[in-house]
């Protein structure tokens, strides 16, 4: 399972498929074929590791899949199905379809006569997909927030001038994160006064996993933007409507959203409580003046604040990086 | 040493006098007396401890001091005499005096034939003094500016409300360090708008070391002000002048400020480069508003930035602690 979960790692995040690694072993244990999802319209994890192994040699044998084979047919036929033709005689399995559409693989293959294990390693497996299985339940793409600030939270000094406020390693790990979503969203005013690329990027390289850039906002962006040197093809949403832009988003199969501002749009998506993490990497630096990191977000009292929970602080060289969640009311 | 200087952390910290230990061996390195300073007006470690040791049993010993013994005739006799008529043979310091009206002593004692080892465990004497030190090198009280504030950098919401923004643990951090301190310093808005105590407490009970409360202010402190029920008389300082305020600090005798807020005397203080340390109690929790941890500090480009640097990150309950300082200019 160890082996299936790396597999996995090496398919796109973010996307509307999770992330699956499969391992085939043969009737005495031993291995004979791997396989992973490399995202929509591609095969499952299952299938490709069947496509690879010789002709026949899966029956009798063992099936490890990081997720519960599904049991739907997409734009491929079910999993369940395929391991029952292939002879696979048992299924160990981590973490449990919550995909309601797709879910059932388990109950077929037990009812083929398959002795299926559940639940080995299930945690790291719903880790690896944590954005997709949330996205699920909350019917949306799941949205990180990120900005840069100083420790008195300015996102800029009274000119307007940012860069950079944070250093080269806290701006990898951006760079690092951005890959990991599926969608990359900013505000016109971001466009208009940056100009930003929005590629995910180690040095000057692009990343192999790019993140569909998105701009919201009734504005236009500029035929001239760097944005339009993206691999991904740019999704203009002419709204000022978190709900509508989430909306937007969804409808390009992202499961995952990567919020990099601006203020206004950033406060929007809070106040409208469309945040489902914060990263707030913080310079040691204090700027004072009014370019702030949030608008008025709508606390008027002090029982009102939106409270979070710190999940993670981590060094980035001279910066921070604060990684926290909503707290659920009660 | 290890033990002279668990001595000298008993003294108090903040005021205008050293932490000092010191313990007496006999001839035979025997252990014969120990004693510390306990702050202005009373006797230095060195006389101590010898008040302390049987008579004449100093003879032919050693003391083992975390500060140069001092040469300075103030309201005890200078440390070194004392030491040559008690007939000590060797002594042992850490921290070299950096006080130019108190250094001396290790010359005075070589000349009396004594034989004087220096700079043991410096490091750790020096900390225990940090603040002191360096005040004598700025020539003005340290200055240490604390302020809570949500991820955002509100310190309040909207209607002002803010207590509290953090929790339990960090206000008891709070409370440590304001006792470690000499004077504690608020503006008038803050009295007005908080009525604060301003004293060091854990839980109920007062501290032993209360720092001396000070509001600075053309505005009136109420004469009903809970202030006024502190231990230590308060200091109004009647100007918006932060070099006035710091200078009447001075005057007190206090070597170390902590100061408190509100936003607009931080904001002044930061503003003239007379904040040596800088506290920031982060609540994982966002305000937006227009509540803001601090003002315009002058910064008008992202060049003019008031660069700091972390020396420490504190996790305090659900809250976190910045502790940064000034990157000194070169
Ligand atoms: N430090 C950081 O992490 C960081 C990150 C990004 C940007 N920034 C800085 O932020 C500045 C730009 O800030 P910004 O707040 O203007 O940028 P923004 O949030 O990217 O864009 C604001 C614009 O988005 C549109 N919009 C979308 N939803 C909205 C809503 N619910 N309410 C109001 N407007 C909405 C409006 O434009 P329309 O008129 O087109 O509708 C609005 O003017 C730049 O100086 C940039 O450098 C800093
Ligand atoms: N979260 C925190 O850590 C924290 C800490 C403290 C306070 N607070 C909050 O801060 C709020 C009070 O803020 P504040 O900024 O009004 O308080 P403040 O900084 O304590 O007091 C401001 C007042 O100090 C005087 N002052 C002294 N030096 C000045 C200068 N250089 N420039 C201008 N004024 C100067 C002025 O009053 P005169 O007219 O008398 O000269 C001014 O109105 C309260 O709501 C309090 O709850 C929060």
């Amino acid at each position: 399972m160890r082996r299936a979960l790396e597999l996995a790692e090496r398919g796109p995040a973010g996307g509307p498929n999770p992330r699956v690694g499969c391992v085939l072993l043969g009737p005495g244990g031993e291995p004979i074929a791997e396989g992973w999802h490399r995202g929509a319209g591609t095969p499952h994890a299952e299938a490709d590791a069947l496509a690879r192994a010789p002709l026949g040699a899966a029956a009798g044998g063992t099936a490890v899949v990081t997720l519960e084979p599904c049991d739907h047919r997409g734009r491929t036929g079910p999993c369940s199905v395929a391991l029952l033709d292939a002879g696979v005689r048992r299924v160990v399995y981590a973490q449990a379809d919550p995909n309601p559409l797709a879910a059932g693989g388990a109950e077929r293959l037990r009812a083929g006569g398959v002795e299926v294990v559940a639940g080995l390693l299930s945690d790291e497996a719903a880790a690896l997909n944590e954005r997709w299985t949330a996205a699920l339940r909350l019917g949306r793409p799941w949205v990180t927030a990120k900005w840069a600030s100083s420790l008195d939270g300015r996102v800029a000094a009274q000119d307007g001038s940012s860069r950079w406020i944070t250093g080269p390693a806290a701006r990898a790990d951006v760079h690092r994160r951005r890959a990991e979503h599926g969608a990359i969203v900013v505000g016109t005013g971001t466009v208009l006064a940056d100009d930003p690329a929005l590629t995910a990027r180690d040095g000057d390289a692009l990343l192999p996993a790019q993140p569909r850039p998105v701009v919201v906002g009734l504005r236009d962006v500029p035929a001239e933007a760097a944005l339009h040197g993206h691999p991904e093809p740019v999704l203009a949403v002419r709204t000022r409507d978190p709900h509508e832009a989430v909306a937007a988003i969804a409808g390009t199969g992202a499961t995952s959203a990567f919020l990099e501002g601006g203020p206004t749009l950033v406060s929007a998506f809070l106040a409208a409580g469309l945040v489902d993490e914060v990263l707030v990497y913080l310079a040691p630096t204090l700027l004072g003046g009014d370019r702030l990191a949030t608008a008025d977000l709508g606390v008027r009292t002090i029982a009102g604040q939106r409270r979070l929970a710190i999940r993670d602080v981590v060094r980035l060289g001279d910066d921070l990086l604060v990684v926290a969640r909503p707290v659920e009311e009660d």
